[in-house]
C-alpha cells in the first residue's frame, strides 16, 4: 500500500471515530447553535463519564498509590506568577496575518504544509530541493521570526484561504489574558499549566510533609491554550484538562524505592541517539534503560514505567505507544531529560504525556522573582567540615568598568557555579584577564583580576540547603480521552452481514456506562424486573442505562455496543436473566438477585469475564 | 447574652476554625509568596481530598441516582451566548470609587455597613430614624444607582480606607473579559455559572434522551465572578466549583414520580408569607408544602428533599440549614417559584444552594438570540382538534403610527399569551382602543382597533409542540465545604486538661482520609507491620496516612483528630492491632489481616462504628 492509500484509509478511518463519536455525544462542538468556536469542545454524556473515569483512575493509580500531595489552585493567575515562569515573555507561536483580510495563521505550519506538500505530490523535486526541504521540517522548531520570514518569502508562501500575501512572522502570546479586580489595572491570565500553582506553594507542602524529600504534589484542572488557528480536532484544543505530577527530590539522589517495581517492564522507547541516527523506536526494558544511563536517573525512569501502565491499563494499545526522547533543540537549557509518551493515532505520534526532569528551574525562578527562598534542608547528624565557594566582586572596578551594568554583572558573577567559578579563577591568575558571558545584558564582557575575588573556605556546616531538583509527569487528558477512543473502535458485521456496526472495546474501568438493562419484551412483569436491577444497580454505584423501547434486541445490542457498554442484560424470565459480553458477545445466566453483585465483580476488576463463564451455565440466544 | 458578645463569639469561633483551616492547609491563600490576590484560594490536600469526596457524593446522590447527563463544557464562552443569557447587560454590582485613590467598593456594602453600624452603635438614634435605616436595609438590593447614589450623599458615607469622598454609583461587569483567538475581534468571558453550557446544548441532549421529558442534565466546573471587594473570606470568592443541574420538565406537568420518597421528610422551611409576616422559619414536612401550594410544584419539592438529605448526610447540622423561599423582589420574573437552601455560620445565614423553577426563560432566550428552536414535542395518538390563537396585526396601521418603532411594536403584539390577547380583543371590540406595555421600547402605546386582529381558529393538530420548563438546583461546592467546616469543628481537652485540642467530626464519606496507621514505637517489624497495612488500604482505594516518627501516641492522634481522621490504627503488634475512632476514642484490637477490609467497610458506611465495636474485642489504652 502505497502512502497516499494508507493516509486515505487513516483519514476514513478517523472519519468512522468521528463520526460515532459526535452521533453518540462523546463530544459536541461547543457552543454550536451560535456556530461555535474553534478549538473549544464540550463531552456529552458519556465522554463525561469517560473522562470521570479516566481521572478518577489517575488518582487511584498516582495520587493515592504514592501518597501524593493533591492542590486544587485557581485557573485566574496574576501576572507576576507567569512572568516568574517565562510564559509572559516566551509562552508565544509565531504568527503571520494575511494582509488584506487580517485572517491569522501559525507561521510555522503554514512552511511545514508547503514543505509536506511539496515532498509529497512534486514529482519534479530535484534530490537537493528535497534534501533542502527535509531540512526545514527537521529545523522547524528552532528557526528564528526572520528565518520563517525569509523561507516563507523565498517560497512565495501565501495564505491558504485566499491567496493574499502574508505579513512577516511576529510572536503572539497563547494565554488568555484578563485583567483581576474592577481598577483595570491588575492584569491576569487563564493559567497555560497548572503546574506553576504547585510551585508556589512549595514551602507550605514541604512543610505539611514534614520537611521530608522526597514528595510529590498533584493537580487536576483546566488549562487554557489561546491557539492561533486550532486545528486537529480534539487534540489542539483552548481549553483541556491537565493532570499534573512536581515530585520534588534531592538532586544528589534521584533513586526511587519503588523502582524495583518496574523494573521489569519492556516497551517501545525511542532514544535520542536512535533518532539522530535514524533508527526506530526499539523496546527496552525500562530498569535497563535506567542502568545504561539512556534515561537519566530512576525516578524519572520509574515514573516512565508507571505511566506505561496507566495508559495500557486504560485500553491504549502498548504497540502504539512510545516514549521519545526529546532531542537537544527540544529540551528546555534547564532540563536534565524529558521522555514524552506518545500514542499513535490516525494524525500521527501525539505527545500526550510528557515526564521531564526539570531540575531546579522552576523553584529557583520563583525565588527569584518572590523573594520568598523555595529550599529544602539536609540536617546532618553531625556537624559536617565543608569547602564553601566565596565570589567577592569588588564593585568600586566593576563600576568604573560597566557603570549602569554593574548590578548586573555583579549579580552574575555572584552566581556563578563552582566549576565556573574555579575556571574563571585560574584563568584570571594565568592571564589577569577573562571573557564572561553576562546572560541578563545578552553580552560578555571582559573580567580583570581586579575585578573579583575568588576562594574557597573551609567552614563548618549544621545542614546543607538546597533547591529540590522537580521532576514532573504532565498528562493532557483530552488527548489520552482521543487516543483511546480511536484504539478502542472497531466494526464488525451485523448479524444477517449485510451493515457494519461500531464497537468501542473500553476496558469496565474506563466504560462510559458499566450495565444496560433490556426488559426483551415490552411487559408489565419484565419491567419491573428491569426495575429491580436497576436500583440494585445504583446502590452498588454502577452506572446503567435502561431501554424499555421495543426496539429488537439486536439493534438494543448494537446501540450499547456503540457507547462501548460492556454488559447487557436481557430480562427474559422473573427469576434469571442473562449477561452478555460486548467484545464476545457470549452469554451467561444468572439468578436476578446475583446481578448487580456480579456486574460489579467484573467491573471493578475483582474477576474477569472469563472468571464467571466458568461459574455460569452459558446461553445462546 | 447580648448580641455584642455573641458578635465576639462567633468571631472568635470562626478564627479558631479558619486558624486550623490554614495551618493543616485545607487551604492557602493563592499565590502567597506574590502576596496573594483577594478572593483566590486554593485547596490544599486535606481540602483537596475533601472536596473530591463532595464531588464523588453529588455524583452518586444526584447524577447516577437520577440517572442524569452530565456534560461538561469550557469555562472560556463567546459574547453571544451570554449576551442571550443576559449576563453581559445585566451581570453587575454597583460600585463606587473613591475620588482620589481610585480604590473600588460596593455600593450597597457601604451603605450597608453604615446602616448597620448605626443600627448597632449610635445610643441617640430616634424611632424615625431607626424605622428609616432599617427599611433601607431591607429594601437595599432594589435601590436603583441613582438611589443608591443619593442615600450615600445624604448620609455622607466616605471610603472606608482613607475617609476621602466617593464617586457617584455605576455598574461594574462580574464577568472576566477575554479574547477568543488571535484576532481580538472577538469577545469572550469565562463563565459565570455553568448553566449555560447545557441550556445550549439542549437539543442534542433531549435527542440523546430519545426525545423524552422529563430529563436532567448536569454539570460540575469551574465558575468566575470578578468581585469587585472581595470580603467573608471562602464564601465570597472570584473563581469558585459550581454543580449544577437543570431538570426539563412539562410545564404541564411538573410531577415527579420519585416524590414519594421524600414526602415525608421534615424540616425548617421560611417560606415567603411567613418571612413578611416577621414570623420565624418553621419546621414542614416538604409533601405538606407542595400540597399546600407553598411551594410550587412536586419536581421543586422533590429536589429541595433531595438537597436536605445531599447537606445532612455531608455532615451539615439539620438544625443550622433551612430553606427559605424567594420574596417577589428577590425573584426574576420569569421564575415561578425559588427557593435557597441557607445554612448557619459564623457570618450568618448563607445561600449555599438555589432551588429555582425558571420557566422556559433560558431556552426562550436561547431560541430567540441563536435562532435554533429548543423545543420539546408531544405527539399525540390520535390528532386533537385545538384552538389555536391567530394574532395578526395591521403592518400598515402600525407604521403609520409608529414609525421605526413598528417592528418592535408587531413583535410585541405577536409575543402576547392568550390570556393577554383575548382580553384585548375585548378592550378594542367595546372601546375601540387599548394600552398597551412594549417592554422591548420600554413604554406604553396606545393600540387601536384597526391595528390588529385577533381570533381563534379551531385545527387538527398530531402533536404538541413547547419549551420545557426549567428546575435548577445550583450548589456553591465551595461555600457549602466551608459551613461545612464551622459544623464539624469542636475543641475538646487533651488528656492532662491543660490545653484545648481540635477536632473536625468529619463523617468517613466526606474525610480527607479515612485512616491513619502508627507504630506505637520505633521499630523494623512495627513499620513492617505499618506498611503491610498501608499497602492493602491503598489496594482497597482508602487513603490514608503513615506516620513513623517518635512522636507520642496522644500527639499524634491529636494530630490526625484536627484533619478529621476517623479512624486510627496502631500497630502495637505483630498479629493484632487496635483501631482508635475519633470522637469516642474507642478502641478495639483487630487481627492485621482484616484492618483494611474492616476500615473499608466503615468508610464505605456498609457498617457502623456500633456495629463493629461488637464484632471485636475493646482495647482500653
Amino acid at each position: 500500500m502505497d502512502a497516499a492509500q494508507e493516509a486515505r484509509n487513516r483519514e476514513a478511518f478517523r472519519q468512522a471515530v468521528v463520526n460515532t463519536l459526535e452521533r453518540r455525544l462523546f463530544y459536541i462542538p461547543s457552543f454550536k447553535i451560535y456556530r461555535g468556536v474553534a478549538g473549544l469542545y464540550d463531552y456529552g454524556p458519556p465522554g463525561c463519564a469517560v473522562k470521570a473515569n479516566v481521572l478518577a483512575f489517575w488518582r487511584q493509580h498516582f495520587v493515592l498509590e504514592e501518597n501524593m500531595l493533591e492542590v486544587d489552585c485557581p485557573c485566574v493567575t496574576p501576572e507576576a506568577v507567569l512572568k516568574a515562569s517565562g510564559h509572559v515573555d516566551k509562552f508565544t507561536d509565531l504568527m503571520v496575518k494575511d494582509v488584506k483580510t487580517g485572517t491569522c495563521y501559525r507561521a510555522d505550519h503554514l512552511l511545514k504544509d508547503y514543505c509536506k506538500d511539496k515532498l509529497e505530490k512534486d514529482p519534479n523535486l530535484g534530490a537537493e530541493k528535497t534534501a533542502e526541504l527535509k531540512h526545514v521540517l527537521a529545523v522547524l522548531d528552532d528557526l528564528s521570526p526572520e528565518e520563517l520570514g525569509a523561507k516563507i518569502k523565498a517560497y512565495g508562501i501565501t495564505a491558504p484561504d485566499t491567496k493574499n500575501s502574508l505579513s512577516d512572522p511576529y510572536p503572539f502570546n497563547l494565554m488568555f489574558q484578563t485583567s483581576i479586580g474592577p481598577s483595570g489595572v491588575n492584569p491576569g491570565y487563564m493559567r497555560p499549566e497548572t503546574a506553576q500553582g504547585i510551585f508556589v506553594n512549595f514551602k507550605d507542602l514541604y512543610y505539611y510533609n514534614g520537611n521530608k524529600l522526597p514528595f510529590a504534589a498533584a493537580q487536576i484542572g483546566q488549562a487554557f491554550r489561546n491557539e492561533i488557528s486550532p486545528r486537529q480536532g480534539l487534540l489542539r484544543v483552548r481549553e483541556f484538562t491537565l493532570a499534573e505530577i512536581e515530585h520534588f527530590v534531592d538532586p544528589e539522589d534521584k533513586s526511587h524505592p519503588k523502582f524495583s517495581e518496574v523494573s521489569q517492564l519492556e516497551f517501545l522507547m525511542f532514544p535520542r541517539n536512535d533518532q539522530v541516527s535514524g533508527r526506530q523506536a526499539r523496546t527496552i526494558r525500562i530498569g535497563e534503560a535506567v542502568s545504561q544511563g539512556i534515561v537519566n536517573n530512576e525516578t524519572l525512569g520509574y515514573f516512565i514505567g508507571r505511566v506505561y501502565l496507566f495508559l495500557t491499563q486504560l485500553g491504549i494499545d502498548k504497540d502504539r505507544l512510545r516514549f521519545r526522547q526529546h532531542l537537544a533543540n527540544e529540551m528546555a537549557h534547564y532540563a536534565a531529560d524529558c521522555w514524552d509518551a506518545e500514542i499513535e493515532s490516525s494524525y500521527g505520534w501525539i505527545e500526550c504525556v510528557g515526564i521531564a526532569d526539570r531540575s531546579a528551574y522552576d523553584l529557583l525562578a520563583h525565588t527569584d522573582k518572590s523573594g520568598v527562598s523555595l529550599v529544602a534542608q539536609e540536617k546532618f547528624p553531625e556537624p559536617r567540615e565543608v569547602e564553601k565557594l566565596l565570589i567577592a566582586p569588588v564593585k568600586k572596578e566593576l563600576g568604573l568598568a560597566f557603570k549602569g551594568n554593574q548590578k548586573k554583572v555583579v549579580e552574575a558573577l555572584e552566581a556563578m557555579g563552582e566549576t565556573e567559578a574555579m575556571e574563571m579563577k585560574a584563568t584570571l591568575e594565568a592571564k589577569g584577564e577573562t571573557e564572561f558571558q553576562v546572560c541578563t545584558l545578552d553580552k560578555v564582557v571582559s573580567i580583570k583580576n581586579n575585578m573579583v575575588s575568588i576562594s574557597k573556605e573551609k567552614k563548618k556546616e549544621h545542614q546543607r540547603v538546597f533547591t529540590p531538583s522537580v521532576i514532573e509527569p504532565s498528562f493532557g487528558i483530552g488527548r489520552i480521552i482521543y487516543c483511546l477512543y480511536e484504539h478502542s473502535f472497531y466494526t464488525r458485521a451485523n448479524k444477517d452481514g449485510d451493515d457494519q456496526l461500531n464497537v468501542f472495546r473500553f476496558p469496565p474501568l474506563v466504560a462510559p456506562i458499566k450495565c444496560t438493562v433490556f426488559p426483551l419484551v415490552q411487559n408489565q412483569q419484565y419491567e419491573e424486573v428491569a426495575k429491580r436491577i436497576a436500583k440494585s444497580l445504583t446502590a452498588f454505584g454502577i452506572s446503567y442505562k435502561i431501554d424499555i423501547t421495543g426496539t429488537s434486541i439486536g439493534k438494543r445490542y448494537a446501540r450499547t455496543d456503540e457507547l462501548g457498554v460492556p454488559f447487557a442484560v436481557t430480562v427474559d424470565s422473573t427469576s434469571s436473566v442473562t449477561i452478555r459480553e460486548r467484545d464476545s458477545k457470549q452469554q451467561i445466566r444468572v439468578n436476578v438477585d446475583v446481578v448487580a453483585s456480579l456486574v460489579k465483580e467484573v467491573t471493578d476488576g475483582v474477576s474477569t469475564w472469563a472468571d464467571v463463564l466458568w461459574r455460569y451455565p452459558t446461553h445462546s440466544s
